[in-house]
């Protein structure tokens, strides 16, 4: 049975010492959010998490949903009473306006008690993140009647929601989505289509289920311009928005699919349900991109959640198991053999995981702070700096996240041996399920498409130059501080290479475009190595702080993040160097051949 | 369902132009062994593959073993029918001597033909792959009696074996092996304990199931020094060589596992079952470990026949589904999307497959060369040079081609999207089924040290001189060839790499071992980059030479050969660079921390 111990102390640590969370107090939330506060909501998230959720990991696996042939679904044992308890205890609202009974804390905490529940159970976790996102929706984009009948209910986790974009023929081309919309003499629209791989698409936890659905109007243009967003609930709610009529919408089946058994992923069939458009006409891919880019970073904590979990399992394994003695002379005489944490590749592993996940942490804490200043600073330029620092590393954070998220999983499971193989440890469930958020919300390949062809270009390159100029400036003021020469030199060198690639880009793509796209997925790896790599510069900065401050009984926490970023910076910051060897080698030998010789 | 094509003209053009397999002709059955016989050898076997084991593999997997409470195991349906037709074939016997039924055909033959029956069905291929294993250790280290009475068995396929190594508290450090064998007055022992993660350890394809087991004799030192070997068969066979009395060796239980589903991995429980030594008393390790390189190369195979279904099905997916439109313009106008094999990022992961699946098999064939001169050459300094390169070979060949076999099974699976998290396209049972090959016959980490501590320094280093001694002639030989330059200057620089980690390890790995132990796996991968890029220097050679010749109606498949070679120097082989980089580290920052800080 897996244990998990969510990282409040780290997540205090990342919001205190390293962003210092108390600057911000000018947003509107922030000064109510006391430092006590926050250590309270986050003490009690990983109170549930641990105790609650963590149990039911393994069992959300083993049993998966049920659909019974009136297409209702059965969520595993426990699923019920834990949702039950997840909604009494107000953790899908918290970072939601009060006006819709949100607690309006501040987006970093929230992204932080994600982490901690994904961590515990991702496939639970799912459907409150789903409401979360479909409350997001709407919020953006629905009118204030759909706000007012759906946004308390969705925040208060009453009713869950889905996301409908994948359908049999197409997934990331939402240009050749065919669900048709008809309209109605009242105002809403019949909608008819197969919708597949829809998360939470059925199940048993709320009374009602809210359907976010890409249609096309009948008459609309074809391709992505003729893409319409529309809010289908499965009861349709009546005046007093109380859950009325069964809508023509069903659950056709469940896939069966590699993990997260315990989220019902859907086929869901519309068969001329009531539906209400959301926004414009033709303009639902725009809305539901604010859905997607919510959701991808959503999808990118995933995948730090579970690299860590899978690390505290590891790392408690490695020291238990006994087998053979350190190459330096056994440590353990009395015991037949030395615990295998002895073992330097066990430790390259083991260390690997956690200079990762300490700085992707950092990272998803302080794009969440920036994305409280998109949506809640008076400032406008303000708003706009922060809102392209999001546009910049949503991709950045879903596919590096996610990618390395899951390689970690492979690698605390391997530290398990043969016992990571089989079921009983968890941890091939671990990299079961972390596979998925390489894929869902946009396939990584996409992110680096949508870094490199779109984010990098937009606005003449601003949110790039403020990220260059970000860490150019910072290297500047502490490149003399030979303390923190360990973690500012390598990042410089790292940092000038992600420009190179630019670059090159630049002056090699407009002529072939296969250039850039050959290039995109070491691109997204080489900047989010700088990202990390400029985290762990502001990580150790804190940490020398305290350090200096001493004696508060942390030194030794404090002393392991310096070497864990040194490892960082001498272990995973050179792969810069071999993405950019990549990105120039260009397009010609990757597509030297013709289809037909594949 | 996922489809496969048996890569026959691939085995072939290795084996002929590129190995010249005609030289070898002074060994014992190469002179029989003509290019008509071998390819229709593998014509034959390939058609055995694509049409019976194909269509079973998600049937295994679904279906998996189920045990009785007899202890009995049943295997998937039509695992007995095409177990049977398998034994019919003579296809376990390839390379077995003569004398006991073989048909002494190349080692290089039989390493085809494991190729395909993996990528066809792995968990099945498992099977008759333990029999092959148990031979052989017989074969080295078993009586003239053991041999008569087991040999003719094993090879017919009418018994299977297994390797009882495991128990609860020992993977790796056998030392730690607790089943005991109680010395009996008839020269037999009484085995009694219990073995753990037990491959095709009970099943229901074969008569009667041969096990090798571990064991400490009554009064044997303590550590790896007083560990035996035994054979200990299900059935005790009669004097004439029927299948006897049942042995009181029982199948406890079916471990719940990641992947191979169609093969039973079980605990076996031996309550005073009677066994028979194999060699010599308390030198069973050694005995293991013949059994243990070649399965351990077969592991390797394994790794490759994953990579190359999944890159097959990967690449008939690109060609078919549509998603967008290329970079550079609408390739299908007259479709609504072009097929997604035009975007560069998907060319990409083909291209990473392909480049290493190719070289790959060439390493594995050119070793399996070198294996039929360690065994069969009447030259002794032949012999020894041929071990010498099989005892190097092997940890590369296991851990670099499952590392990378697994890692390309995502891949594959990541081309599919959402297709590939589910279970119909078979996409991610081969991401389950490849995880385990970097696990057993000694985790990816323990080869990695098995390279680094004992196999550089052996005998003064012979063995990687001698290697070192091949390329550079090969380079110095062919550097001037400008046609050849694409191919051998990036390997000069990669062999200049690996010879700088070499040289790195030699001054700083003496006075402190952990200096080798942290930077052994980056040390396995950055030769395993060598060997392949050397594979790819040959390959080239040879197809270069095609074009030559001219008018053969390969010019296209040639080409593209050439072609995925720049590739493989363009995109991966640079990863060298990164290797070195992390060996150069050293252990500091990887051992910083005490174990209690994890």
């Amino acid at each position: 049975m897996p244990i998990y111990k969510a990282p409040v102390d780290e997540v205090l640590f990342l919001l205190d010492d390293v962003f210092h969370i108390e600057r911000y107090n000018n947003l509107p939330g922030f000064a109510d959010a006391t430092p006590d506060l926050i250590e309270a909501v986050l003490a009690e998230a990983a109170k549930f998490c641990e105790e609650v959720l963590t149990p039911l990991n393994r069992v959300g696996d083993k049993e998966g949903c049920r659909r019974h042939n009136d297409g209702s679904v059965t969520t595993p044992t426990g699923f019920k009473d834990a949702y039950k308890r997840l909604t009494a205890g107000g953790w899908i609202g918290t970072s939601a306006p009060a006006e819709f009974g949100g607690q309006g804390l501040p987006m970093a905490v929230t992204q932080a008690i994600g982490e901690f529940l994904c961590s515990a159970n991702v496939a639970f976790a799912m459907y409150p993140g789903l409401a979360q996102g479909a409350a997001a929706a709407i919020f953006a984009h629905g009118s204030a009647e759909q706000k007012a009948l759906y946004l308390p209910k969705l925040v208060a986790g009453e009713w869950t929601g889905t996301m409908n974009l994948t359908e049999p023929q197409c997934g990331t081309d939402l240009g050749l989505v065919r669900t048709r919309a008809a309209p109605q003499a009242d105002g809403s629209h019949k909608i008819t289509g197969t919708k597949i791989f829809i998360s939470a698409g059925e199940h048993d936890l709320a009374e009602n289920i809210i359907h976010l659905v890409l249609a096309r109007i009948d008459g609309a243009p074809e391709g992505t311009k003729g893409i319409s967003l529309f809010v289908v609930p499965k009861f349709l709610p009546t005046k007093d928005g109380a859950s009325g009529a069964r809508n023509a919408v069903t659950c056709g089946s469940i896939e069966e699919k590699m993990g997260i058994h315990g989220n019902s992923t859907c086929v869901m069939n519309y068969d001329g349900a009531t539906g209400w458009l959301v926004g414009e006409e033709n303009r639902g891919l725009n809305a539901m991109f604010t859905m997607m880019n919510e959701a991808r970073l959503a999808v990118g904590v995933q995948g730090l959640a579970l690299s860590e979990v899978a690390y505290q399992n590891a790392a408690g394994y490695a020291k238990e198991r006994l087998a053979g003695r350190a190459l330096t002379g056994a440590k353990f005489e009395d015991k037949p053999a030395d615990p295998i944490i002895v073992h330097p590749d066990v430790r390259r592993m083991l260390m690997s995981m956690r200079a990762f996940n300490e700085a992707a942490r950092a990272l998803v804490l302080w794009t969440a702070l920036r994305s409280d200043v998109a949506h809640r600073s008076g400032d406008a330029k303000e708003r706009q700096a922060a809102d392209d620092h999001m546009g910049l590393m949503t991709p950045v954070i879903k596919g590096v996240l996610t990618d390395q998220g899951f390689a970690n999983t492979v690698m605390a499971q391997q530290i398990f041996g043969g016992h990571g193989y089989i079921a009983e440890h968890g941890m091939e469930q671990f990299v079961r399920d972390a596979r998925i958020a390489m894929i869902y919300e946009g396939a990584n390949g996409i992110q680096a498409l949508d870094l490199v062809g779109r984010k990098l270009p937009r606005d003449g390159g601003r949110a790039l130059q403020a990220f260059f100029a970000e860490v150019s400036a910072y290297i500047k003021e502490h490149g003399s501080d030979a303390t923190l020469a360990p973690y500012v030199k390598p990042l410089t060198q790292a940092l000038g290479e992600l420009q190179q690639a630019t670059m090159w880009f630049v002056q090699n793509a407009l002529g072939n475009p296969d250039n850039a796209g050959a290039g995109s997925t070491d691109y997204m790896h080489l900047f989010g190595l700088v990202a990390l790599g400029y985290m762990w510069c502001r990580i150790a900065e804190a940490a020398k702080a305290r350090v200096a401050a001493g004696g508060d009984g942390t030194v030794e926490r404090t002393n392991a993040r310096l070497a864990t970023g040194r490892f960082f910076a001498e272990r995973l910051l050179p792969a810069a160097t071999l993405h950019l060897a990549r990105i120039k080698a260009g397009a010609a030998s990757t597509m030297a051949l013709p289809a037909e010789a594949f």
